[in-house]
């Protein structure tokens, strides 16, 4: 008997996903039938975005798992028509992506690029730039990601030390947890970086008391939430000259509006939600193994806590 | 007895050295005179710049090796005046400075940050970037720097391959060698690496013919030496959008004349040679090392090939 996957996300999302994920069911020894409509009481699987029409999980009755194509679960878990097990995406190339752009973008400030790319022709003053070693950074957040980037840094040469709610352990990186363990952990972050889940507890983590807590000059990298960030705290910190610099990749409103004061900030880079994005070739495989597992009665992978809100 | 050690480079480099020096010195258990002028027939080491005022090396006829303070060494290694072994300098620190910058400048344009560093207010195109997967790297050089480089960036993630004169085995990276080794190194490159030395036989490793081999949009980065690359044939590659950029850290002449066209060309980015700057801390062990081995009578470390010129 075929399997029915519902694939409930915009047409977009659609149009790049339905051949990979095509390829990936098959390539995983399935036969499902992959659609955009199908009557929700024979739907076995849905795969999912947040952003997608489909608020109301009621009439999915035989439903096995929701399997959503995003790393944030934070628009779907309090969903209260929401019953079956809900995974999130985790795939190698989204983790990749991300170890990529945080190591990037603390490159180009550690390397002091900027200066050399708008230089003025002629301006030559080779001084050396301060090595990682010497560099220490810290990760909020030890989840797949903050992990992934806490020891790809730790590989590359950096200091780095990661925070986390409850305890975690992480090879070559110094982990702190728990209240007191996040002011420590921020008193010696040359670089900061947000990987946070977004729930009700971790909004504000950067904060006018936290931010403070920071050494001057301190860098500030945001590719986990927006919410993580009191943006007009971070505003006053950037304009009091005491944290040098702030990379955001995600807003509490996106697209971030065009009069949001970070567009024009000169210690503020906008990227455009691009850290985390998903690879329709990579994440459509993730998908076809939970399916895979569904259907051999194996457990998922990558489920959310519904209680803990990730 | 006291060893004498001339540090011969300029006064500059002299307030920079002194105390890392003779911290290095006392910590590896020596007693030394170190200074700026010692009487040439008196001298067992000389710490060495090749653009010190000391050209001739006749009168220093007890010198037990000259350590040389640069990477570098094709502006001494063909002196005449000079007979006692030659080291150049190998750092830690040098070494992953030239990672940092290698791999810091290959990210900026594998993210495309530019476009989001000087994007108008509102621009939203979350268009994920390649990944370091299916990006392919050539280093050309598999010295001390160039491994270290193409170790760095496979570990990272990116599709590696190297180039070396003589065949060369580094895990990780497919290693190619001779003169079609060259070719197929080049064709293969989105990404290529000059780390080559500066020999009669590397000049203008990348000319019109060579550049053309590349694949179109390829992105080259020369923190080697100037020499290696045709600088008219890169500017027509450049111009022809058959390269896609350049960012380059040497030059033919040092420091890049204020008139020369990469200042201003909109595909190159001009860094002042600061991709292997000498750091005193680190390198003033390593100087300190091999007077400790001279005088212990064992093998110097990191001696230069004068026949092979590196």
């Amino acid at each position: 008997m075929s399997v029915n996957v519902l694939f409930a996300a915009t047409q977009s999302r659609w149009s790049e996903y339905e051949t990979p994920l095509r390829t990936a069911i098959a390539d995983a020894g399935m036969d499902a039938n992959i659609a955009t409509d199908i009557a929700p009481d024979q739907v076995d699987y849905i795969v999912y975005a947040p952003n997608s029409d489909l608020q109301d999980f009621t009439p999915y009755v035989r439903a096995k798992a929701v399997l959503n194509l995003w790393a944030g679960v934070e628009a779907i878990v309090t969903n209260p028509t929401l019953h079956v097990p809900l995974a999130r995406m985790v795939d190698p190339a989204l983790t990749q992506g991300m170890v990529e752009w945080v190591t990037g973008h603390i490159l180009r400030l550690h390397l002091g690029m900027d200066a050399h790319i708008n230089a003025s022709p002629g301006t030559w003053e080779p001084k050396a730039p301060p090595l990682a070693f010497d560099t220490r950074v810290t990760i909020l957040g030890l989840g797949e990601l903050g992990a992934a980037c806490a020891t790809a840094l730790a590989t590359f040469g950096f200091d780095v030390a990661g925070w986390s709610r409850s305890p975690k352990d992480v090879h070559g990186v110094t982990c702190f947890s728990g209240p007191q363990g996040l002011d420590a952990a921020l008193q010696r972050a040359d670089y900061c970086v947000l990987l946070l889940p977004s729930t009700a507890a971790t909004e504000n983590t950067l904060n006018a008391r936290t931010l403070a807590l920071m050494p001057k000059g301190a860098r500030i990298l945001n590719p986990g939430r927006g919410p993580l960030i009191d943006d007009d705290a971070l505003l006053g910190a950037l304009n009091a000259d005491h944290i040098g610099h702030a990379t955001l990749d995600t807003f509490r409103i996106e697209p971030l509006p065009t009069d949001h004061p970070f567009w024009t900030h000169p210690k503020v880079t906008v990227t455009p939600h691009v850290a985390s994005e998903t690879r329709a070739a990579y994440s459509a495989k993730t998908i076809a193994e939970n399916i895979r597992r569904g259907e051999a009665g194996e457990p998922f992978i990558y489920l959310v806590d519904r209680g803990a809100g990730y």
